[in-house]
């Protein structure tokens, strides 16, 4: 078992590479959730978010190393969103073999930082949750410490709104986001800190894992923002795998209506199939 | 009546400054509660940290312009912390003429972003949210637009990390955190947009009052983090006042157990009345 049912859990390196080696995967699967694109036949459940989302793990998670919920759809639903949040958490683990992330771009100073991180791994009890480096080293740091807990600190994202500071250059003559990140990795280790590296630019991506060659990425951006899978593996995948690939709307809206699920389940698959033959080549698996 | 209470809240810069010159204050009271902070006699209650958070308002309310809510405390304490989120809420609007700030630092993307909007604006009902800015226009402007709601974009910040990327000098020669404020300010207009700037460092809050010479400040960072009131309000008053000074320890934890409540007042007046001399000074009001 990866994880400890009885106990908070945790996700070591070695055992997230364990995961993927088992399911020839590097797949993410996000689960963005909005109620009003879940299909019909599920309006009828009394949570409507949580019924969805535990269809689509179901069909998903042989080919899922990594769930990602996006707090910002459950927040949008009050506390009844939390409920359907922890539920989905609670659905996910029963499943076993998940690496499980929190979404939650936060950053905010000390004392309120270690209440965030209570927040996310001792309350909602995942094992990553993403952060903004914007307000500096003692907003990340209460996050780490922690052996299979991890911080996900956003370096380069996949947004047009990417270009206006992240891509600043500094007086040192580098980009902003490269002394993010530089800086950043000195906080902790590579047992605990992954960045966001967005797939929209695959140069980027392969110039960022120059800088750290050992840290994993989770790379947003594949599908719905354009990004091309192959290009992605090309320039960031390591030797135990060092990526975490998220579709959110590519997954969850693949099909419509009662296609939803079988859709879902096809497009999820294409990935991973397409992540093994890459993880192969490179002899990861 | 400043808001509607069959509608969604909105609350003007004119709306906001009339506030200000009815209290003659502008003072901010923080209610980042911790459930093991609320005092002994409140601890037998069904939602403590509701419970203290009405007692702190109902003490401060007439000298208080507004509250603001961090959802880091909300969020460790999961549903039950949501419903108690909402309870203050409600229980602050019920007080009439103040301005609610739920202080979240989100920052994400063009769809997530709305989502939070929603969450936040629609959902929680409140007037403004901070935001961070490393992700760029794309995860701002969807908080924009709305006559009477605000976006409060991170500047600087009043931790010791603000210095690992905030101050970073550009290739331009000024510091990160004059390009951010320089640039977001072209987003929005001084109508739905203020800015976060700490209160550790009086001077650089003297130069990015330069940089905007108009827009509102909230200002953290007076009290338990060391700022100096006096030296804010000359720094960052402007001719409607400018300026949100937030206290959220000070007041919360000024005294113990049976003398919290009395000695919360008592900071908030004491706080109160040195901002309504420089008020005065300043011909505010």
């Amino acid at each position: 078992m990866i994880f400890r049912t009885s106990d908070l859990r945790a996700v070591t390196r070695s055992e997230l590479t364990a995961i993927i080696r088992r399911k020839n995967s590097l797949l993410c699967v996000g689960l963005d959730t909005e109620e009003h694109l879940v299909p019909e036949h599920f309006q009828s459940e009394s949570h409507p978010v949580r019924a969805y989302n535990e269809a689509i793990v179901e069909v998903t998670h042989d080919v899922a190393v990594a769930y990602k919920l996006n707090l910002a759809f459950y927040e949008a639903l009050g506390d009844q969103g939390w409920v359907d949040l922890e539920a989905t958490i609670g659905y996910i683990r029963s499943k076993g073999d998940c690496f499980l992330i929190a979404d939650a771009k936060r950053g905010d100073i000390g004392n309120t930082a270690r209440k965030y991180a209570e927040a996310f791994f001792d309350r909602l009890d995942v094992d990553a949750v993403t952060l903004s480096p914007y307000m500096g080293k003692d907003s990340i740091t209460p996050f780490l410490g922690r052996s299979g807990k991890w911080a996900i600190v956003l370096g380069v994202t996949s947004n047009p709104g990417a270009e206006d500071f992240q891509f600043q250059r500094t007086a040192q003559g580098e980009r902003l986001y490269e002394t993010v990140i530089k800086r950043t990795a000195t906080w902790g280790t590579k047992d605990e800190l992954m960045f966001v590296v967005g797939a929209t630019r695959p140069e980027i991506l392969a110039e960022v894992r120059a800088i750290v060659p050992d840290h994993f990425f989770l790379v947003p951006g594949v599908g719905a923002q354009g990004g091309d899978l192959t290009a992605v593996l090309q320039a960031g995948m390591t030797s135990d795998g060092g990526l975490l690939i998220n579709s959110s709307r590519g997954v969850l809206y693949a099909g419509l209506g009662k296609e939803a699920i079988p859709a879902a389940r096809n497009a999820a698959l294409a990935l991973q199939q397409t992540m093994e033959r890459a993880l192969r080549m490179r002899g990861v698996v």
